[in-house]
């Protein structure tokens, strides 16, 4: 049998998975941590690689996915927010001189789109608009049944295009940036400037309350919190707008854990959308939804990519 | 010899030329007014074309440029801004109906970003990203040597992403588009609100000067035009910046009148795009430049889709 090796390069952990021609269903997985345990990163993926490598098949290619800047057509990865040392790594080669297969290399949220489009909420679509909403914000595009790349594959950054400009400070160092104004750390910078302010809120014990948290008091209906997070979905449905008309999707799909803080802030998303959009031609034959792989989307991208030959 | 008919169809005027297999030099053409004139807009395109079709070659493919909402999928005009009586007409299949070659159709913008590509400024980018700046904005993408078009082939409106919510009115009845802001329209709008103010200005005498106008008294130091210019690139510059994150283009080039307004502005522009660029990378062997093709971008985009077979 023919099978595909996953690897998805994660906050904490490296998942790796073995899978056959077909399905989602791993035939084999584990994870490593990233930190905190003696050792070089590298040498404990490949290990890994190396233990879950199927005796009696053939490994066809191996997919990864991986956050921060990388190009996806040299197999490079130009540093990794998590991993310290893996800074103008050329990952692919290292791992095709090892495991003499083909290895493909892709940003987390583009392979994360691709996932959506090949295994989730995307299926059967050719224009697909993918979002991840946390920590920071990520994009993946396909047009016409094809990921969009660009020239060195740093294309749909769409959680750095300029929304407010002079707005806030972005985690990149601009500012007014969709992240620096609809992500979980927009949020909590949000609340924790209103609460040093001296708002009321059920939030005013913590001094620093995450966008879990915040998350949490918008549920039980602090005020405060409603309010950054309706902020923070007004501005995601003003960059989506944008979005329509420079992509003309089919399908806009919404993960990461600050698009499942509840329908009523989804409604907000979608008025802004019809707010902000050109003519309704935009709004027809469109689906925005939640995404359906969750935490599996990197490590399915990944599969997708070996599955297809990097393509 | 094979030969290709190409149409633009344009603010005042139809024009229709046709070509053989290489080349961008015409091997006859001629141009019709779209207004004022007697009789059938169609009519008088498809006489045209008549009466341009080659006696001794074969016509391989017809291919047209046209503003406003189109589906070059379904070959369909939904509205043309110039052409009154043309709404919701499906002109690729009328025009094959009557001279049963193929017929192709596609955004004026979109294949002008095609020409420069093919013919023009683009030649040998894989990842480019055309901007018009005139009266309006409108855009052209090419990402790994194919014409970004959307499900319905509405993509790339690039004038009409949110660049300062809430801000001014644009043409299409929504707020703070790029077009509302760094376009002609934008400019004039901006002096003559100024002008209304009581600004002092060498315009002062013009109630309400074109942007062209304002560019002449900008060369001539009139500091209120200067102010209006350096506002619209700088818009420019922010909204390019958000396409670098996009479309990790190789090329950016800029066509339309307002985009010939002087090196002072491009400069702006350029520091913008700076300014608001995630990562060095992206302007990573970067070029920004202008068009080459002027007025004849539509139709050697139609000619480049009619070669092409429509891809």
């Amino acid at each position: 049998m023919k099978t595909f090796i996953a690897v998805d390069v994660g906050g904490t952990k490296i998942r790796v998975a073995v899978y056959g021609e077909e399905g989602i269903t791993p035939l084999q997985q584990t994870r490593v941590s990233t930190r905190g345990v003696k050792g070089n990163a590298l040498d404990r993926l490949m290990e890994t690689i190396q233990a879950l490598w199927p005796a009696a098949d053939t490994v066809s290619a191996i997919g990864i996915a991986a956050p921060g800047p990388i190009d996806p057509h040299l197999g490079i990865l130009y540093a990794s927010p998590n991993v310290p040392g893996w800074v103008n790594l050329p990952l692919a080669s290292i791992l095709h001189d090892r495991f003499k297969v083909p290895v493909h290399l892709g940003n987390d949220a583009n392979l994360a789109g691709l996932a959506e489009w090949r295994y989730g909420a995307g299926q059967g679509h050719h224009d697909l608009l993918y979002l991840t909403v946390s920590t920071g914000i990520g994009g993946g595009v396909i047009s016409s049944d094809r990921l969009l790349l660009g020239q060195c594959g740093l294309a749909a950054e769409l959680g750095h295009v300029v929304i407010l400009p002079d707005g806030p400070l972005c985690g990149c160092g601009k500012r007014g940036h969709l992240e620096a104004l609809a992500s979980g750390t927009a949020i909590a910078r949000y609340v924790a400037e209103e609460l040093d302010r001296g708002r009321s809120s059920s939030l005013s014990g913590n001094r620093s309350p995450s966008a879990h948290d915040i998350g949490k008091a918008a549920a039980e209906g602090d005020r405060l919190a409603i309010e950054a997070y309706n902020q923070a979905w007004r501005y995601l449905g003003i960059g989506i707008a944008s979005f329509l008309h420079t992509f003309n999707p089919s399908i806009v799909i919404l993960g990461g854990g600050v698009s499942q803080s509840g329908p009523q802030f989804f409604s907000v998303m979608q008025e802004e959308v019809r707010n902000n959009v050109m003519t309704p031609a935009y709004l027809k034959n469109l689906t925005i939804t939640y995404a359906a792989l969750k935490d599996d989307a990197g490590l399915l991208g990944a599969l997708a990519l070996a599955r297809s030959g990097g393509n």
